[in-house]
């Protein structure tokens, strides 16, 4: 039995800073070589696409000893297997390929592990998560009175803004009594993503009151469709707390009349949430904004920095046109209990995310645009939306595949057509040859009964020339 | 305007390999740094302690233009006044002074942003997740049935494991219809975590509907109230879904009885779910896993690495009896709907993740506990452990302080009393000037209306030396 001076020594000493220094360095070396050859597309494979059941097996361990290595050797062996996000064929979900500073921004932030649940326990992590709020916000467009934070992901996101919407809107003090009758529901477009109905049934007002608003032959909500809902509902004695739109939706990439509906919500005083995890970066570009116009009249937004902004997952702004709201949004009603007067103060952040300890998350959006500056992501946003375009348009000169509906973003459905098969079975099987061999990640989606390939153009090293060697791959497998 | 060529190569530019490992490099370097100072205690002055306005000022911008400096400095910047968690002298909430090793990790995580909620996203994360999943669930003593996932820190944690005793217990089907009636409810320790009532609220049972249950002179849950509390609320004609026991509480680290709780939930069919976000390690202690007795009968167990397993956060293990229960979190009820026979995939995470993207948090747990073995994580719980239980017996003996309860853990209660002031607002003013000294890092707590001095002590290079230090100040600021 070690006395407890050995075992604080035995702790301390897999803290010696020369030790990770050296090893710090080994690892940066390798993950310098995996950026190099995964952008550069010197290897075919990349990802690795053997059976749950088998990687399970490699990994299993039951951890009673030490490994006889050190953290390169362990480093090294991840990344043999790795699913390479950076590689230009990594056309899957949406995910981005993270630019190297913002993963080494959350390096620092993993070391030194600063939490802003409490002011004091991380003041520079609050200051910077303030500043990235403010500029967010501003980007929408909401004026001085806006405010929300960061958290862990876009699902998280739309929760929390959800229960802000139930806080203001609920006639009574559903946080204190519960719900009292399963008759509040909120309109939510048949596209949006499985979070938000998920959402709805978590808060306890059941999946049945999250009720889908038909979309038109774009996959952007009906509006006409919309207002026949709030009647309906409203025939049925149902209270709608809010409407929830996309900008752009997760199957096809479609922005949502954001003008139409937010307009339709206000008339109504309706919560009005966009959920922007995908698309909001748009709003950098000066070419694409005009897809969110309305988008300032939301109540609530949440955009994801780990989709189109370059950084590492997971990191969401929930942003709200009134800051109040999201100091409500896990407490007593506010018209029942709170003094309106009362200062909310902006760096109480446990009292607004659902974390208690928080990642240090902002570090990676902070680093990431003060070295590059803003301008930098509404390019990025512009190359990977007209890549998408341009795509689209070669699948439609194509004879041989078709174009599911027009692409408004950096998604692009489409499925290969020249068969005598079943196309559906088709266009799983082409995708599964695919995957097996591992040179190619796409995904699929169904669009009104049809199976469609479905690819994210998300990495910037991805360049037309992929996309034909994509094509070429289809076709092969197609035969 | 730039050309399609020229805008991917502007973006693409960032990625560069080279710049990478120069700039990584140098970073490193800065931390390396960083750790040796920290650790040894060179600096005195452990964090900053200026206004939130003042930190906001000092991050405040518009993004506008890139920087004209590159990582390094940017890093160095923040490292000036950043909260140093490896500073023997934090003593503060309970978050982790992280291994380098687990930083190292997420650094490698962050930039290959492998998720998990497909399998195809990252096949090597779905292994390694399962085999850290495996090995928690078997520390418990749960057996092969027994499943479960990692998620974004303990509050989440616990909503997801109450979502799934409410998918378990209510005898309707909830998640399509909604809570019917305001009489569901869970029986809590009245030392809960605040994250278990918010989700009771969240939910929409209704904040009331978390029925506190009092404590004994050791802040455990009271067994005889337990049972009170049970058959009060069956004659109000409430259906008690769980019970929800601290293994250990947040404010003084006391362990609840698990074998007696777990026994009362066992015999009445309650869904039994343990909080063990500090505590669970203890189970990796041969002196304190005693502690736990019990713990073995939970339907779920929620168990924090980024606490006491030393990584940085968030990382939590949500960990089921029945694995089959994880997989019905988010869907109808199974006795309604599901096929029983169905197999449920481990490796379909995003089914029972509340997140859809997640970080691939498990490589950091894995990297530590494979580097370390099991036994080392042990030895840091005794030394912690054994340190508090030396400095609560120094407290005792010392006239002018007095110790709130016993510690069984690594936090501890205590306060100066050698004043004729308030001793309240003594301990509110003594821990104001540690603060604004800025040399210590120490946080306070109310029990029984008495205000408490409180240190979690959670760094390994925390000697009773500090803790003398510490003992100093805090005589030197109550004059």
């Amino acid at each position: 039995m070690n006395t407890l001076e050995e075992k604080q020594k035995e702790v301390a000493e897999k803290y010696n800073s020369e030790h990770f220094r050296e090893q710090a360095h080994r690892v940066v070396d390798l993950l310098a070589d995996y950026i190099a050859q995964s952008t550069q597309n010197r290897e075919e494979r990349m990802f690795c696409y053997d059976t749950p059941e088998k990687m399970y097996q490699k990994f299993k361990t039951d951890f009673r000893e030490p490994a006889p290595y050190e953290e390169d050797v362990l480093i090294k062996d991840i990344l043999k297997d790795v699913t390479q996000l950076h590689h230009p064929h990594y056309l899957g979900h949406q995910v981005s390929s993270p630019l190297p500073s913002s993963a080494l921004a959350d390096f620092c932030a993993a070391l030194l592990n600063n939490s802003n649940c409490v002011y004091e326990m991380g003041p520079v992590a609050c200051g910077i998560e303030k500043s990235v709020i403010d500029w967010l916000c501003s980007k929408i467009g909401f004026d001085e009175s806006s405010g929300g934070f960061l958290t862990s992901g876009g699902s998280l996101g739309n929760l929390t803004a959800l229960l802000a919407a139930r806080q203001s809107k609920v006639p009574y003090d559903i946080w204190q009594e519960g719900v009292e009758k399963d008759n509040l529901c909120f309109l939510v477009s048949s596209q949006c993503h499985y979070s938000v109905k998920r959402a709805v049934a978590i808060m306890g007002l059941g999946n049945k009151n999250a009720i889908p608003i038909p979309v038109n032959e774009n996959f952007q909500t009906d509006l006409k469709e919309l207002e026949k809902a709030y009647n309906r509902a409203h025939q049925e004695g149902k209270v709608v707390l809010g409407v929830v739109a996309n900008a752009c939706c997760t199957a096809t990439g479609s922005y949502d009349d954001l003008e139409g509906i937010g307009k339709f919500a206000n008339e109504h005083n309706l919560w009005f949430h966009v959920d922007g995890a995908h698309g909001a970066p748009a709003l950098l570009s000066e070419t694409h904004k005009h897809k969110l116009k309305g988008i300032e009249r939301a109540d609530s937004v949440v955009w994801d920095a780990h989709k189109m902004m370059m950084t590492s997952a997971i990191v969401t702004g929930v942003l709200f046109k009134n800051a109040d709201n999201a100091h409500h949004i896990f407490s007593q009603n506010a018209s029942y209990i709170l003094d309106r007067n009362q200062k909310n103060n902006w760096f109480d952040f446990a009292l607004q995310t659902l974390e208690c300890t928080k990642p240090f998350m902002s570090l990676k959006v902070y680093a990431s645009l003060k070295l590059y500056g803003e301008k930098f992501f509404g390019d990025y946003v512009d190359y990977v939306y007209q890549l998408t375009s341009n795509f689209a348009e070669y699948i439609k000169q194509s004879d041989d595949f078709e174009l599911a509906v027009e692409p408004q973003s950096n998604i692009i459905c489409f499925r290969y057509i020249k068969s005598s098969q079943n196309l559906n079975e088709l266009q799983i099987s082409i995708r599964e040859k695919i995957l097996k061999s591992e040179k190619f990640y796409i995904v699929k989606t169904e669009l009104n009964g049809n199976i469609y390939l479905r690819c994210t153009i998300i990495n910037p090293h991805t360049k037309f020339e992929h996309l034909m060697e994509l094509v070429e791959a289809i076709r092969k497998f197609a035969k």
